[in-house]
């Protein structure tokens, strides 16, 4: 039905109060030509008339009313009394609802930020410099992050240089076994997550692009132990450099008494920038390795351990299991001892929490064995990126899929995964990080394992795959293959990254399959992307559409996730949308609404 | 991909400005639980503690930014100053963008209402009873007319009863010839636009049954003419009772001359509250009909003449054509004077604009013919709505439709239909009409008329009709059959309200075609109401689905006009989502948005 501002008019008959509201209507049309100024009178007495000439001879009494519509006029009684310019207090009533105590000063109503804030989900706050003090209104709080310019299947992963992924709260640790992080998130006793583990090594991945190679200290190699750097604790501890066959290479045996108590063979630093510890090492007794660390005046140390316990602590010391049937192989073991120790105060059997002015106090290797290339850096990050890579490629299973192992309830009730559920997210990350891992490493295995992740694709969801159809009509890859469908968008553009990144190196068969499931999920995207576009930000899923409830509005920090795989998506498909999209949903961050007819 | 605000810090690392931002979304998390107490320091400090813990070993001076994060937290050196209780200007910057000038009283920050209103597209005035000034402030302009409890093919329609249809601007007038408004939307030469005829006459039937009968004067009746009150303005004028043969009653005869400066047959009066004019009379002469009307100081006069212009006006003289072909046969003329002088006044022939204090000072009769049926009411609503269900049956085309005689821009260059388009909301309205029609004379005429204007919701868009499908999956009847498809929501609706009336009175064949054109319509709007939600409101169209543009968000008005939709709906059809969203969507007008993730 066609309706105008005009029809408004025609309700005033019946009820009045249209009056007002009708008069403020027309006064914003008005005004919305001059944005800064206010309602001047004229504008407004001219309101009057307009719909005076409409509406007089039906109801004369609307014409007296209109008067005291005036938006910004001050009352006829307040005039007389001459108004004056002072700030005096005035009551907001907010939607006949509640109150909140406003200021006025002559026709300008000022309403407090606390309200602002809340009513309407705005940032602010006082920012001074040099004495100046103002106040940043900003209406969204987060950031976008811009991809490369060139999108590239060995390249930075999106922006994820900027992700760390193992400091978060929902991260218990990095596994001593395999060097990957385990989820808390859903399970408090903790499970490996694909996606968890991909961002992990694409984040680390994408730093070691950005950053460069570290600055790497040599505190061991093979055929050089410096006595004088390497503290023997006891007469009982030997050390000498030999050649290992099976390794072909020289390294350093060791004989230590295996006790905690015994400081073994023992590494004395003072270091305050670099935590990244590298070794390889072969044990043959019940050994350790130990980082010491010290915060503020408390000393920490952290045990690698021949045990099968993920992480456990008593007191100041903190204990990652190697695992028990690791005795006698060589390991690599890379850590980030600053992150185990921020991990390990998470466990609370120490009262000390913060981490201020922290110091490596030193290393410590105790036991019978063999160590070698013992290093020091500010980062190892293709190491963990290695980690991750590999623990993809020892965790596919039969299906090429990495199943999630606890129960996913997305809408309680309602949309629930039971655990051993696929997602096209973590197929997605997956092969982004094992495509980079084949680039990387030359090794096929990678490949081979990306590949086997595209077979989940081609299952539906209700068959236990990842595939949902819309409307009957367009794939779509889900990052929770929930019944009905719940249509994660950033989850499902993720997906299409590892497709992508899968499609520049497969070859043969491989490649038309992958090229037929990316082309599908193009033209989903393309065709359903707009859905997803609230008119004053995003929706994170179409649970609204599916279920018939209240949209699932993604909050600014999924929003600017939504706007970066634009930008993304912008450099790998010729299509305008997406960038134009991209630009309007960044407009939606500074408050600037699509139009409304 | 699952990430949460804890990740938020993990970016203060590259982004210094982030950690603010961070702590102002965690505060917010910690406030949403006590709405209106404002940030408690002690809380901030516990935000400040929780970040550092993550924070602290890897940047140092994050922790020392928090402290001064705390949105409230007042700066150092203000601290120590005091403060002060006092009101201050503090420069409001706006997403970096542009700066407003607040206020500040001690922690709390003032932002002028003139900005928050444009900005936020809010409204408020300040109300002034008994002395006491209070400013409201509301979300949003328009408001929700409830529809009859129950359903019925010959009740109120919807809520059209506060509808006045020909007052709009953009109706030129109603014409004198048939009785129905003539539109000047999107062509200011005026045309005939099925849905303003089938809107103005549903508002009339519905004003009917909610007025009830008004009371009717009967100035003439065929045999009584009180010669009294009937003034004779020349010895020329001779005015007599006999009995018609074709109207089988008795009439009154009457001849004067047909000149305009002459007052002919005339009859006095000072009614200030009755306009509504109906009169049945036959000329043999180039008569005319004439109402005074005084309106302030001013008189004019509104003749009918046997002309085919439309409108003119002449001075203080306003001219109706009654057709020139319809000399020498009976009419039934039914006149709104006030609106007719209304609409004379808007070709702007005198200066005289204001309609004040209006008297209808009297009718006249000239020339030679026969009269009956003089009356005077407040109202003739079955008369207009009458002429708009005739009008329906007189101009129906051979394929049972109303074709648009104009062009329609929707999207410029984008969604644009040539003159000759049907629009499926016209022929459901049309249906509602002439429905109601048919139980109101029992004339088959009407229910024929609205069984045939089904056939146009069968051919789809693409070959003239009005039938589009989304996702080639659900069939909408659109209410302007573009390609690509707009599917306007509320166009749609009413014509599924069309449809729903035909089926209650429809018959065999009749009855199966508008049953499954209305299922399917059900079907599809069920699968497709939750696409025009917004979380804040609701969107007219689907254009931006359609086309890859931003959302065209339904103004309030028509906000409220789809949540009246829902409720009708909702007690048509046994579905719950109907209540559920006419609910949620009325939350959103007072600012009560779906929630985000």
């Amino acid at each position: 039905m066609k309706k105008s501002l005009g029809s408004c008019a025609t309700i005033m008959r019946v009820n009045p109060r249209r009056a007002f509201v009708f008069l403020i209507v027309l006064c914003t049309c008005i005004l919305s030509f001059s944005f800064w100024s206010r309602c001047p009178l004229n504008d407004q007495q001219q309101t009057v008339r307009e719909s005076s000439e409409v509406q007089g001879s039906l109801d004369q009494s609307v014409h007296f009313r209109n008067r005291n519509a005036n938006n910004y006029d001050v009352p006829a009684e307040m005039e007389m009394a001459g108004g004056g310019s002072s700030m005096h207090e005035i009551t907001c009533e907010i939607n006949h609802e509640y109150s909140v105590q406003c200021r006025r000063e002559e026709n300008e109503v000022y309403m407090p930020f606390s309200f602002i804030k809340k009513y309407f989900e705005v940032y602010g706050e006082i920012q001074v410099s040099e004495g100046d003090e103002k106040f940043e209104f900003s209406h969204s709080y987060s950031e976008v992050h811009v991809p490369p310019e060139v999108i590239r299947p060995d390249g930075i992963f999106m922006s994820f240089e900027h992700y760390n992924v193992e400091i978060r709260k929902r991260v218990k640790c990095i596994t001593a076994t395999e060097g990957v992080p385990v989820s808390t998130q859903w399970e408090a006793s903790g499970h490996f997550y694909p996606i968890q583990i991909a961002q992990f090594g694409l984040s680390h991945y994408s730093k070691h692009l950005v950053e460069g190679k570290p600055t790497v200290t040599r505190l061991i190699t093979g055929n050089d132990l410096d006595l004088d750097l390497w503290a023997y604790s006891s007469s009982k501890t030997t050390a000498r450099s030999l050649f290992d066959r099976t390794r072909q290479s020289d390294v350093i045996q060791f004989k230590t008494s295996d006790s905690l108590s015994n400081t073994g063979l023992q590494y004395e630093l003072k270091e305050k920038n670099n935590f990244a510890v590298t070794l390889d090492f072969k044990m043959i007794s019940n050994g350790s390795v130990t980082a010491s660390l010290k915060s503020d005046t408390y000393t920490f140390h952290i045990h690698y351990v021949f045990s099968n316990t993920l992480i456990s602590c008593d007191g100041r010391n903190i204990f990652f299991g190697l695992g028990e049937n690791r005795r006698g192989k060589w390991i690599h073991l890379a850590r980030d001892v600053n992150m185990d120790l921020l991990k390990g105060l998470a466990l609370k059997c120490s009262k000390h929490r913060k981490m201020k002015d922290l110091t490596f106090l030193g290393l410590s290797i105790r036991g019978q064995g063999w160590v070698d290339n013992v290093t020091l850096a500010s980062a190892a990050h293709m190491d963990h990126f290695f980690d991750a890579a590999n623990w993809f490629v020892n965790h596919q299973d039969s299906r090429g899929g990495w199943p999630i192992k606890v129960t996913r309830k997305l809408l309680s009730g309602v949309m629930e995964l039971p655990p051993g559920w696929y997602s096209a997210m973590a197929q997605g990350q997956a092969m982004s990080t094992l495509v980079r891992a084949y680039l990387r490493s030359g090794s096929k295995v990678y490949l081979q394992a990306a590949t086997d992740a595209l077979k989940i694709f081609e299952i539906s969801s209700a068959q236990g795959g990842v595939k949902a159809r819309f409307a009957n009509s367009y794939d779509w890859y889900e990052e929770y293959p929930t019944t009905p469908s719940s249509f994660v968008l950033n989850g499902f553009i993720f997906s299409l990254f590892g497709l992508y990144d899968l499609k520049q190196v497969a070859e043969g068969q491989a490649l038309e399959t992958v090229t037929r499931i990316y082309n599908e999920g193009i033209k989903s995207l393309k065709a359903m992307l707009l859905m997803y576009d609230s008119g004053t930000g995003t929706f994170y899923d179409l649970r609204h559409i599916t279920v018939g409830i209240a949209p699932n509005r993604a909050r600014w920090d999924y929003h600017t996730v939504h706007i970066s795989q634009l930008l993304q998506l912008s450099r790998m498909e010729d299509d305008p949308l997406f960038m134009r999209t991209a630009k309007r949903w960044q407009d939606y961050m500074q408050g600037k609404w699509s139009t409304h007819n």
